[in-house]
């Protein structure tokens, strides 16, 4: 089986990578060759089963979603994306990335005669606009208040049109906040949810810049790819014509995280967490969807934590071999 | 003021003009010129108290969205459209116009320096797919289940966002199936709703190909426009970020509208309707809405019939100069 990822160089990207380099296979079948794209070279991974081909272009540029595609490969993962506030920043650019990339790679398989590989998408849920209720439930409508959630939805709504018609099978999931999120700090607004965890883990002072009242839905990295794996394998026929779903996650106030990270790493890694409120944070992060009703997603098999506990203890595992820094 | 029709050789294109050359006005503000335009040259209407051009062409070919905005009509109502059938047939064509075509209109507006107009978009209940709540409110998720609903779902979430970030000032509005459709019976699936009177009215007999308990959501020509005008002419603050409405109409079966022509133009009317069961036509029909909640577009001011004598004597009114031919 050949396996395409576009967007292969970020985060996820880099951990599915690992991920399917670990598993050798994929729903059961041996991965043969995969195909690793982004708009910077990805890096081949180390000691990977199966042949691995990594390479660059902006494929949003006409032809190039023709290359990637050629070769036919069987399932095809699209991660790529012009993240939230640059395409905010670059309206131009949000949209010939996030809308017309997506629609020149869905053309690209789409005219191939015969071709009907499986398509996962990552959204988001910034589909979302407040007001909201409470959880969000999986018939609320798609009202976003940036471009990158107009682009993420309409992005969904091509993946379901083509899908119906049969030009691939598709499914597009709903990506929580990715926490904790490895790396330096940067500088998105939702970073801090992350940074209060992963700094004071290490023994290093974070800002947290919104109250502990605020609540927000979260997954590991390691649930992330759990879902594209899932979202891959699974039978396209039980999810029916509503081909995105939002996926499971845990909403939590930022006083459970700490009270989390209190329980797992002691009262001496919470006391590296500085208070420092910053308005323009707090206004942003109040926009933002707080909880979810992920039912859908959970009766089709999708998986998260349901504990902050687990979410930081995925971190330890996963990034910081096992071992408290603080 | 000057105001551009794209789309205007259409019925209700040509119903909104004839309305727009009544009034000489539109929200208190004299009309001075109309642009009338379609992909074909629409007749300009007779006594209009302004100036009317009417022009041809294809606004999905780049560079003719640019002609038609240059000279920065104040109102600009987009109900151009490849209709369901022929986007669900011809796949290309359907997203050529009614997705590309409707994007190189908003950014040939949005490039125009200091240039903010209203623009009206007609948008379609096709946005939605089966299965549906009883009544579906204002907040339910949009699934099309057709190449034209996506395309139209696409066109709302582009109007939103162009609205958004200043580039003009959108009003979406998904119209009830028009009913009494006038001039001849076509072949539209949904045309037996209007045949089933418009015929009788006349004189002349009319096949209903479906089951008596079958509902749908309708409202008159005369409220479509009247949906136009009003979406042309509210305050755009009032509508905050979520820039399409469905329109209010009327939840009827065919038995409720076969009774209403009983008591409008007698059991000689009725007689006229032969029943002659369709399965293809009962099996899309019952894949589409019966009913909605349109309880924000009420709230802000749009009016729809409330019984379905009143759609019919509309029609008597507007289309056969109020008498019968029964």
């Amino acid at each position: 089986m050949h396996i395409l990822i576009i967007g292969a160089a970020g985060m996820v990207g880099r951990k599915l990578t690992e991920r399917l380099v670990r598993d050798g296979a994929l729903g059961g079948k041996t991965i043969t060759r995969a195909t690793l794209h982004d708009i910077v070279e990805p890096l081949a991974p180390a000691g990977a089963p199966f042949a691995v081909k990594t390479l660059a272009s902006d494929f949003s540029e006409p032809g190039e979603a023709e290359k990637l595609v050629a070769e036919r490969p069987d399932v095809i993962f699209h991660l790529a994306a012009i993240v939230s506030g640059e395409a905010e920043a670059d309206f131009d650019k949000g949209y010939r990335i996030n809308l017309d990339g997506t629609r020149y790679l869905f053309d690209a398989v789409r005219v191939i005669e015969g071709y009907v590989p499986r398509l996962v998408f990552t959204s988001s849920i910034a589909v979302f606009g407040a007001p909201f209720p409470d959880a969000i439930g999986d018939e609320f409508f798609t009202t976003p208040l940036t471009s990158y959630g107009a682009q993420k939805a309409i992005g969904e709504l091509l993946l379901a049109d083509y899908t119906r018609r049969g030009f691939f099978d598709g499914i597009g999931i709903r990506l929580p906040t990715i926490c904790v999120r490895p790396g330096k700090p940067n500088k998105a607004a939702s970073g801090f949810f992350s940074n209060i965890i992963r700094e004071p883990l290490s023994g290093i002072e974070a800002v947290l810049p919104v109250g502990e009242d605020v609540r927000h839905w979260h997954a590991s990295p390691r649930s992330a790819v759990g879902f594209l794996i899932h979202a891959a394998t699974i039978d396209g026929e039980t999810v029916g014509p509503r081909r995105t779903l939002t996926m499971p996650g845990l909403s939590v106030t930022v006083g459970e995280q700490l009270e989390a990270l209190r329980r797992v790493a002691g009262d001496k890694a919470v006391a590296l967490v500085r208070r420092e409120p910053d308005p323009v944070i707090v206004k942003i992060v109040a926009g933002w969807p707080r909880n979810f009703d992920a039912s859908r997603a959970l009766s089709l098999g999708f998986k998260a934590e349901t504990s902050f506990d687990d979410i930081i203890r995925v971190h330890i595992e996963d990034e910081l071999g096992g071992k408290l820094g603080v």
